[in-house]
């Protein structure tokens, strides 16, 4: 908070020249952040700029402070400001060399407000301020360019007008536009100085007539007006509204830049212009930007003639540009950031008018952190810290080029927005049914799979769809958590459409989507366009600055980051991307391949613990072996983590309600009572298998200890796919990992299943294994009671997913749709738990459970496989409460790293 | 354990006369529990006897020392151990003025096992030692009755041949019966002393034969052998099993009890008898048993003649009837607490030779305790202490008559067995549907309404039901939420029943049960039967005595007793059974009734926060304030906690599988467009609310928020009927409560609506009143984050069923007939926890939430509403962790008043 001085103090400092930045400095205690407090972000750069010789206008700034007083005090210059500015006008004057109000060499000043944050609302710029009749002849004089001369004058008096007396600025547009159509011209370029001289004369009558008080001739009253309206300017409707909206304090208060006025439109040896000290797109170091020789910025802005890049500088001016080569490298060093700056060429003098932290894009962003710090302009942590795990998930994840995209959105193509499943964006024709999208997908089409909901026997379409989009579910419904463990872009529960896949068409409110017709999805975001987006695809192996960015990153976390994988591919995947363990291999999802479902659910519909059980088991075994074998292969001297089965078995069974209407139909056409005793023998075994609420039924350990043959099958296919590749000679470290236990006894029983077979494998092959067993901690339960949990388990994962649903009492899949939304858009709850980590709640039963697993178990690894593993917030709180790794998708992993970095630069206190 | 002393120390003390019960007791301490471990309970009992002044044939016990120091020898007795039984014989002999072994006047004894608990498997008792050919025949002498003399013979032989020798039993009876046949008799009682004569001869030679010895003569001889039996019978294979079993310590070793033999067959003056010294059926004060003149005990037992009930001996003995009296009270008074006594009367002498703690029903149980307290004899403390919440449960639920339930479980007639979801018993008619339950039912008839599974538009049926059984669901489905709060005995979920509605028919295995068959169920252990087993109904306004005992319990208690009610009756009902408030009324299951359900479901039909909504919800409001108004009224002067609308709205709907069938069997037959649009329409509307898991969905406060006209209605209707009531000048307490909570804000936002409804109610009525608003602590989330709730709430209610459904992962519906049974059975864990509270999971988030809530507000209320409330086991966790109150059905008040008694006890270390 900026605290008015005594308002009375005469001796008070209210006006600092550009060169006076150390006394500005002084006068708040040191601090750049209380410069820029001081002086606003303009006029402290301004200053800066300065201070380390970059040739800078001469100029000074009227403090925050003096507008705060001046507020505070019904609108009065505090007592001593006003002589203040007069006096360090007096020195300006003698460094330009000119006098203002002089009438025979006159000083041109600009008025600019600046707060301490750039803020829209505020007050506009002022140029030219210090002309009148007088001083414009004596200017025609000087230069002897009249043209020049009036055009400026009139542009004082219409800025003046607006800008300070808040004329419309019609009024003068207006008048600008008869004259042009009068002369039968389009542009102001083909004005002639008569033609300004005239408009001048005419503004001033409007001026008079709007005010109902002459322009003001005098530059002193000019400035005094100028600087009383950006005073104004900060308590007004626009600047409040949008302090407001950006939480940014009310008592801050504006500077009051006045700097001497350069003209970039002198003749050929003057120009003006904006750039970057980098190429903001690629990161690139070239100077980056456009210029106009003799022209004014506004020219540039207003793109009325075409502007120049760059790189053109250096055939034209090849010393300014050298000059200005060393200015963006000065500037550079000194800001340790990318600039953005505005500069105008007088005559030959280069001169800078702004400098700024440049804007960039995230490939960019990273390229220019990483060059700096091989630079040496900042450390490897400044670099590591700058870069953002937004940064990185832009780089990583297909997504529309973003004018596109707005287009699409001001055009009214943007019919439906839902939950954003799976990131990335995509393109496609739509489909309505797995095997079409398969087909298609085969055939070589881009594809959108839309449905009202997946089903396992979907999966084959899915995994030839670019998308998938549904009508109904959450981010853990099926399709969000296959979309998810194949890197598809997905969105799902937008409830707006109505698909009726019957009739092949899709509508929303007037829309209407054929099969066939092309769609975009952003999966990042969750919204659904008609028509096409182009795209920008990632490419990791080639995302070189990245790569070496997450080295840097690697060498200063503690947390290591492993990641979730089910299949050989995912695995290689995961370790390109960095991953440094598999945290959670989901053994079920082999189960619903193509080849396997039949087996699967015939071993269902066996009797438990039956020989028909067994045997179906037995033909499961290789599959689930092969498929271990190769991520083991993969993960070769790195843990794997495998879970045994969790879901409820009901999950790989046809759909009930399927089944109810075609046993419906036949019973209704009474003609095929073979078929209908089928569908019914099925129908009879599904409705045993249903559940209430199957998130909290019959499955995981439950399943495993009630059908002991499973878990047993998945131990044998672990144990002999390590052995195989202990023999081959490969690092193997597999963990098994008990999913949804609540009860100490219920680890006791599976790892005595698991140590039995592990030891029967191992005396069959006869190869020596070192494993772990462990659980997850994903029940309530189990976190409260993990001292006792941890006499069994030598790991914990926290299931953070199944955590925050039974934590919340929310079933993600119905909430999200639902009421889970509008709790986050109305601030009910802070962010979506399913994406940040709750630390009240949810957080709370992870430190719980660490700190008394580790009281029972000092050694145990403890890690998070949950949709949070990927999430910067959430990792670091999993840094802060002292977990040993966080396990994510492989497209987050290089997040995942550089959160954790950013986790442990944290605790140095950077 | 007993420690086995220096067993050389020849002075050690290995017998004890009954006289020198004091001895003993300083022996080990003082303690009467060391004394039973000394000398049995047998023996310390008359020992203890001799010591008050009863009459006990004079004796000694060998220890249990002495026991474990022969065993623990090779079979030897400790040194000085059969001096001192000659020593103390000699003390018996002179107190009965007869002589061991002695021709002229010989003293008979008999032996006796005695351990510290009674235990099946040891020796059984050997009458008659002493007898031979030589003092039988003096005997005959002094006696004159020949037969009495050589029956008794016969009897050692046959004893000490069996029980000390352990030739089969059979080798005598088989004998015995040729005697009989030969001589045309079918009685014992028919054959005269000749007979009785030879047969102790022929006795003798079996004896011989079987052991190769003669049968010892010498009565030292006798008693050696007897208590060398005795000892050996400790490590018998029976004992050690029923040791293992029982968990009964294996080194505790038995006494010997040698007593002096006293006749009850010696003549009319002589008897036998056992009895209690209250019924021990009801619990009045009077003798109770039964005797028989001119017998011996075993005649009794073995029922030979018909036994005379003890009332009778008053007429017949006045004298020794008085005696008996007089030495019932004494054993009352010392031990506190009625007796089960064996007595034998010889020649008008009367003699005690066994007493012990009588087994009695639940009913006893309580008038005996309330009389003795009232006698003076136990303190109330102790009165209450020794009923114990089961004894509550058998009398206030319809139970069957024991006999009739064991019989017909022996008869095969248990056809399954289920969920216990509502106690009590019920016989009754089948009914396969509602309508048809109600019909029957309002027609007179005891009905059980059977279905697979029950829906709110069954409940008319249920109530006109004096029982139901579904196939489907666990203890909190539809039926069982019913079912307890109506007090309707209730078995759901038993699998094995294949109930088939549409041919009106359910069958198991081989049993078909048909629609008008009688059926009988117990809800308290989910038990099934077909045909009728009687009953014994309750009736708690005539239970005075539980009421004297439960106004004591209610004088110790600290914790409050509240019941869930949900209508007036209810809350009339429990405020009878002792409630001292409503802590749950479930507004919902208002909204099923009949009348009221198609308003609710156009309420739920019509579009969030519309006009129409409104329209339905005012219909609604004057069926709610006439409940509330009710309810109030009922509890004049105590707390009603009134818990907004929970359940996810699809219940009020019908079932969707319903519709789809008829919709598909409407489309197959494509003959009834409009009926088939109208099922769409219906179908399309409960799709739009189904959910996944909607235990975790749409619910309570969500609901709450999202579709706030509900919430308001209802807060509408509880300050209307409030106010109106306070002008009628009844004392109202109402409490608001919020359910499904999980975050503070949920908190805030129902309780800002709830107070500006407050507030227009009571301007509208100019009443002023005073309420609470609070919440229920149902999630893991709430109760973690209890600070914070306690911010807004100025109560909380602990919903432990949900609370342990989503601590544990579970969802009890899915869980009970599934593995829940599983794990208790297996032992995985040690309770269903959805019975008896979870301490160290659900335990632990109570506790911590009642802390957490107390540090934020220190006198916030807190109390449980979950069926543990009538758990005594949880009750006594309330009671630790500090609760306020606890809440449960009407039916369990009793129980947790007691139960909190007890644990207030506790405490007080009793």
């Amino acid at each position: 908070m900026t605290t008015t001085p005594n308002n009375g103090a005469k001796n008070h400092k209210w006006v600092y020249l550009f060169t006076d930045v150390a006394q500005a400095e002084q006068a708040v205690g040191g601090e750049w952040e209380g410069v820029r407090a001081l002086l606003g972000g303009k006029g402290a750069n301004l200053a800066e700029m300065t201070r380390i010789g970059v040739p800078v206008p001469p100029g000074f700034t009227v403090t925050t402070e003096a507008c705060n007083a001046y507020l505070a005090n019904h609108n009065t210059f505090p007592e001593g400001m006003w002589d203040q500015v007069l006096e360090s006008l007096k020195d300006v004057e003698k460094q330009a060399g000119k006098k203002f109000g002089d009438a025979k060499n006159p000083l041109l000043v600009s008025v600019r407000s600046g707060a301490k944050f750039s803020m829209p609302g505020m007050m506009d710029t002022v140029l030219n301020l210090g002309m009148n009749d007088e001083t414009a002849a004596s200017m025609v004089n000087l230069t002897g360019d009249e043209r020049f001369v009036y055009d400026a004058y009139r542009r004082l008096v219409q800025m003046f007008g607006s800008v300070v007396m808040n004329i419309h600025d019609e009024a003068f547009e207006d008048y600008l536009t008869v004259v042009k159509k009068e002369k039968g011209v389009n542009s102001d370029t083909e004005l002639n100085a008569a033609d300004w001289k005239k408009i001048t004369e005419e503004f001033k009558k409007i001026f008079k007539q709007e005010i109902g008080k002459p322009f003001p001739e005098d530059p002193f009253e000019q400035m005094k007006l100028a600087i009383e309206a950006v005073f104004k300017s900060w308590n007004g409707k626009r600047a409040i509204d949008y302090r407001n909206a950006a939480k940014i304090a009310h008592d801050l208060g504006t500077g009051v830049n006045i700097v001497t006025m350069v003209f970039g439109n002198m003749g050929d040896t003057s120009g003006t212009g904006v750039a970057f000290t980098r190429n903001p797109a690629t990161g690139e170091k070239v100077l980056f930007g456009d210029y106009l020789m003799n022209a004014q910025g506004e020219d540039v802005v207003a793109g009325i003639r075409n502007t120049q890049p760059i790189a053109e500088l250096e055939k034209d001016s090849p010393k300014v540009f050298a000059q200005f080569v060393d200015i963006a490298n000065k500037l550079e060093a000194h800001y340790e950031n990318m600039q953005d700056v505005e500069f105008t060429i007088e005559n030959g003098n280069f001169w800078m008018l702004q400098t700024r932290d440049g804007k960039r894009t995230a490939r960019a962003e990273i390229r220019i952190a990483v060059e700096m710090a091989e630079e040496g302009v900042i450390s490897r942590q400044v670099a590591v810290q700058r870069v953002k795990p937004a940064h990185i998930s832009q780089l990583l994840h297909p997504q529309f080029d973003l004018e596109q995209k707005k287009a699409s959105v001001q055009s009214g193509r943007m019919i439906a927005s839902g939950v954003n499943a799976s990131p990335g964006a995509a393109v496609g024709v739509v489909a309505f049914d797995a095997d079409l999208a398969e087909e298609w997908g085969k055939a070589g089409k881009n594809v959108i799979m839309v449905r009202p909901e997946t089903k396992p026997d979907d999966v084959h379409g899915m995994l030839a769809s670019k998308g998938i989009l549904t009508s109904r579910g959450g981010a853990t419904s099926h399709a969000a958590v296959v979309a998810r463990q194949f890197g598809v872009p997905c969105v799902c529960g937008a409830e707006a459409l109505n698909i009726d896949v019957k009739s092949r068409i899709m509508t929303v409110g007037e829309s209407v989507v054929r099969e066939g017709d092309v769609i975009s999805i952003d999966g990042s975001v969750g919204e659904v366009f008609v028509g096409e987006i182009s795209m920008v695809e990632p490419d990791f192996e080639r995302e070189t600055y990245l790569q070496t960015l997450l080295g840097w990153a690697d060498e200063i976390r503690r947390l290591d980051v492993y990641a979730n994988a089910d299949y050989p591919a995912d695995a290689r995947r995961a370790r390109e991307y960095g991953a440094r363990g598999i945290g959670l291999c989901r053994t079920e999802h082999m189960f619903f391949q193509e080849e396997r479902l039949p087996i699967v659910q015939a071993m269902i519909l066996s009797a438990p613990n039956s020989d028909q059980e067994a045997v179906e088991l037995e033909k499961l075994l290789p599959f689930q072996q092969d498929d271990f074998y190769g991520i083991f292969k993969a993960m070769d001297g790195l843990p794997v983590i495998i879970r045994l089965i969790d879901p409820p078995l009901h999950e790989f069974m046809p759909d009930h309600e399927q089944l109810l209407v075609r046993a419906t139909e036949l019973r209704a056409k009474g003609d095929n009572p073979k078929e209908l005793a089928h569908v019914e023998e099925m129908m009879h075994a599904v409705e045993a298998l249903r559940e209430f609420n199957p998130m909290l039924g019959f499955r995981g350990v439950r399943l495993g200890i009630l059908r002991p043959g499973i878990n047993a099958m998945q131990a044998r296919a672990i144990f002999k796919a390590a052995c195989q590749l202990v023999k081959e000679g490969v690092d193997v470290h597999p963990e098994v990992m008990i999913p949804v236990t609540g009860h100490k006894n219920e680890v006791k029983i599976i790892r005595e299943l698991v140590e039995r077979i592990g030891k029967e494998v191992m005396a069959e092959e006869n190869v020596t294994l070192k494993y772990k067993i462990g659980t997850m901690i994903e029940l309530p339960r189990a976190a409260i009671t993990a001292d006792e949990m941890a006499e069994y388990a030598e790991f914990f994962s926290f299931g953070t997913n199944d955590l925050t649903q039974t934590t919340f009492g929310i079933s993600r899949d119905d909430a999200e749709g639902k009421f889970l939304l509008e709790y986050v858009e109305t601030g009910i709850l802070p962010a979506n738990p399913f994406q940040v980590i709750d630390e009240a709640g949810v957080g709370y039963l992870v430190d719980l459970a660490a700190k008394k697993g580790r009281a029972t178990r000092p050694g145990i690894e403890i890690g998070i496989c949950g949709e949070h593993g990927g999430d910067p917030q959430s990792v670091h709180f999993c840094h802060r409460v002292g977990l040993d790794y966080v396990s994510c998708s492989p497209f987050r992993v290089p997040i995942a790293r550089l959160a954790a970095a950013h986790a442990a630069l944290e605790d140095l206190g950077k």
